[in-house]
């Protein structure tokens, strides 16, 4: 009776899935707050059956706009109902909050619902001690399957492997395959191949499903597989892995370990988040930001922010220190001191248009050593292009403002200069940066911006000195 | 005989494909020079043995470094070995450049050979008439199949989506089906999920074929298949096609016509390319480009970037006048001239970084209406905060310099003032425009130094004027 008083109390018009989103993508309103309403009256039977059942990247969404003190509440209700797969789609601040509040028993019974890919997702960003306890209530397969992957480096092909696949010996024939994937319950969720191993578990290649599909029951394995060409390393880093992926467009790989033997499968999935991440990583570095969230705290993204302002602060100075040396000029000629940012500022926005270019292009690797010059030559003719037409435009315009056709002559000058400047920092220093080592997007605005402004006053002001004849 | 000779002049240690490739992931140069001499002597017999076999993705990418001229003598000597899907690998420019040159018939052979979506993809190019004279000597169904692709509008899904793929009767058993793929030949080269439709297309669901595999011959189709809660209709913008496949760890999806009839299967190799594609799009945006190449010729290259280029100049100026207000002041005391760009590059600073983390947090959809609110309160604390740090920073620094500590108590305050602003700036200019329907991305940049630049120098100028008692 209470619990259909409850059922009564929360209606959704529609429990359609999808429907939880309107228009625009986002939670329809109504209904996050008639799940509002249901964490606050505790109304488990509601939430198991509207929010228990629903996709988990559509439920992390959900926990990610409730607030706080919401999600506990809602967790510990959705209780058994609640999918751990969700917390793979939650940021890394919202998962260890849900997480750190959860006994370890729950996370144990929790993740071993899950593959062993979102498994290690979850329990790698646990301190060692609830790791190993957590571990330890697992059964020993499960156990000795998310050991494994822990075990290899942060970022690995190993970290995001998924350690459930089928694999058959080359002698089976495909009606043999077949039976045993009818029979065999214990097969990992989705799979699109199947790999051919030794005795050793060492990989000999691999049949995609469709294959195994459209060929007779009597035709051997071993006369089907293909080579697995692209079997990675374990060890071998998440984005080059990811590269693989994308230049093969592959849907899932053989991941195996220093042995060649066959140890987990890659899938497009994964690696399709990985895409995302590091395109994300590019664009973050260039705006001076490093892999915040909007769920971290204030101070810690403050904190994160401060060096790269700081590394600014010291530039900015020695820009300063730049115009520093033509005080007596400024002094002489106030219109320098108005006109002086504007060399600067164009100078900044072209060098960062051909920053931008070579950073993706050095990601994509649509730059290399053998067109380096080439496009080297080729934007520092653009940049000559383009301060030919700005100087022109600039000329003009300053020097009728101040009617003083000579200052319109050596902003001209300078913005000529400045221009072709910005356009071979804009290429060079990434260029160099990743010549050595470094990531060219994390330190490139910064210094391509310094070369701009101090060329830019430099040029300007030292100009100005030397036509007027004013001595600094 | 002369074959022979031919074939040992030009000699590569190991022809396994990957090989082609060096440890820094680039061709290695030793293979692309045995490449550039076998094109200059017309070595038809090693280019199709040692270049005609690599993957498309492999032969795009030796397409794409070798000299234009080179291209076309490559595809020319490849003959019928040039395998048509490594132009789907390659800059837009560089396809166009090799398509052009090609004989309409040879194109319409290469196309007839690929899946109907790298098809499309190398057609939607052309100029209507060339896409009409290539698919008039095309067979029936391919024609019937590449037309209704290219109606659908560009970057829709229906202009991805292939228009091969398998379908059978719900009524079916799972034995007929596996019966079916053995024995039809015209079948997809990949699949991996078997739809079920009723005898007018209209789609019933679907199957993934691991799922077909765990099932026993006798089991009805309609018994196993899941209702297709993701199909995708044609005319969707591929972008919020991608959304979809990420959200829901999608391989490949049913594309629907308006009449719920599938007409294709989108697959998550194309949607990759889109999701890359996409991040790309808010990087270049962002840094002020558009869709450039490195193929692209320097004056078309010059041209998209001035008119951004155009919008800082008139920006500059509108911030060069702010200073002119204050000459009176500047001549008076010139350290101002020297200090007043060190706040408007903080400011500029700062603001870039709140500005990324809007875009890309709109662009993932990590904020909205529930949060907006919240994260604007949070930024302007952030800005705050370190507003502060740097404010004692740059005042004692610019007060020791000039040797006036009023002078640091100044630029102090307006950089508190300059990096609220900035803060704000950032989250509400990238939230107004996505509001309003622009792309965020493309003009935030603009707007948000804009606004620093304008108040840095109006704070730290008129705080001077109005505190040293000079009146402008």
């Amino acid at each position: 009776m209470a619990e259909s008083e409850t059922q009564t109390r929360h209606e959704v018009t529609d429990s359609h899935g999808s429907d939880i989103y309107g228009e625009d993508g986002a939670i329809r309103s109504s209904f996050l707050a008639t799940v509002g309403a249901a964490i606050a009256d505790r109304d488990v039977l509601f939430l198991r059956s509207h929010v228990g059942g629903l996709h988990p990247s559509e439920l992390g969404h959900i926990l990610e706009v409730l607030q706080p003190e919401q999600r506990q509440a809602l967790v510990q209700l959705l209780g058994e109902d609640f999918n751990f797969a969700a917390l793979t789609e939650v940021d890394e601040a919202i998962r260890l909050q849900i997480v750190d509040a959860l006994p370890n028993d729950q996370i144990a019974e929790g993740v071993q619902e899950l593959d062993s890919d979102d498994a290690v997702y979850i329990l790698e960003d646990l301190d060692q001690e609830d790791q190993e306890e957590i571990l330890a209530k697992l059964p020993f397969t499960e156990r000795i399957r998310l050991r494994r992957s822990l075990e290899y480096p942060e970022e690995s092909a190993g970290r995001r492997m998924q350690t459930e696949f089928v694999a058959v010996p080359p002698f089976w024939t495909i009606g043999q395959t077949i039976d045993y994937m009818r029979e065999d319950h214990d097969l990992p969720d989705h799979f699109s191949q199947v790999f051919v191993i030794d005795p050793t578990f060492r990989l000999l290649g691999a049949i995609a499903l469709d294959r195994v599909l459209r060929t007779g029951r009597n035709v051997k394995v071993e006369d089907i597989m293909h080579e697995t060409r692209h079997a990675i390393p374990a060890t071998m880093d998440q984005e080059e892995a990811a590269q693989i992926f994308e230049q093969y467009d592959l849907l899932s790989a053989a991941v195996v370990d220093e042995n060649e033997r066959l140890v987990g499968v890659l899938t497009i999935d994964d690696v399709v988040d990985v895409i995302q991440a590091e395109a994300e990583e590019d664009l973050m570095r260039m705006g001076g930001v490093g892999d915040e969230e909007l769920s971290d705290s204030v101070i810690a993204t403050s904190r994160s922010r401060v060096p790269w302002l700081l590394v600014n602060l010291f530039t900015a100075f020695l820009s300063a220190s730049v115009i520093g040396l033509f005080e007596a000029t400024i002094q002489e000629m106030v219109a320098l001191a108005v006109l002086m940012p504007i060399v600067a500022s164009m100078g900044g926005n072209a060098a960062t248009q051909t920053m931008t270019v070579t950073v993706r292009a050095i990601a994509t690797r649509d730059i290399d050593i053998y067109n380096a010059s080439r496009v080297i030559r080729r934007e520092a003719i653009i940049g000559l292009l383009n301060g030919l037409i700005f100087a022109v435009l600039i000329g003009l315009v300053a020097g009728g403002w101040f009617h003083n056709p000579q200052l319109g002559g050596i902003i001209a000058a300078a913005m000529v200069i400045n221009m072709l400047a910005a356009a071979l920092a804009g290429i060079l220093i990434p260029l160099l940066l990743h010549r050595f080592g470094a990531d060219p997007a994390i330190a490139s605005s910064v210094f391509v911006t310094t070369v701009t402004d101090v060329t830019g006053f430099l040029a300007f002001l030292g100009l100005a000195t030397w036509w007027f004849g004013v001595h600094p």
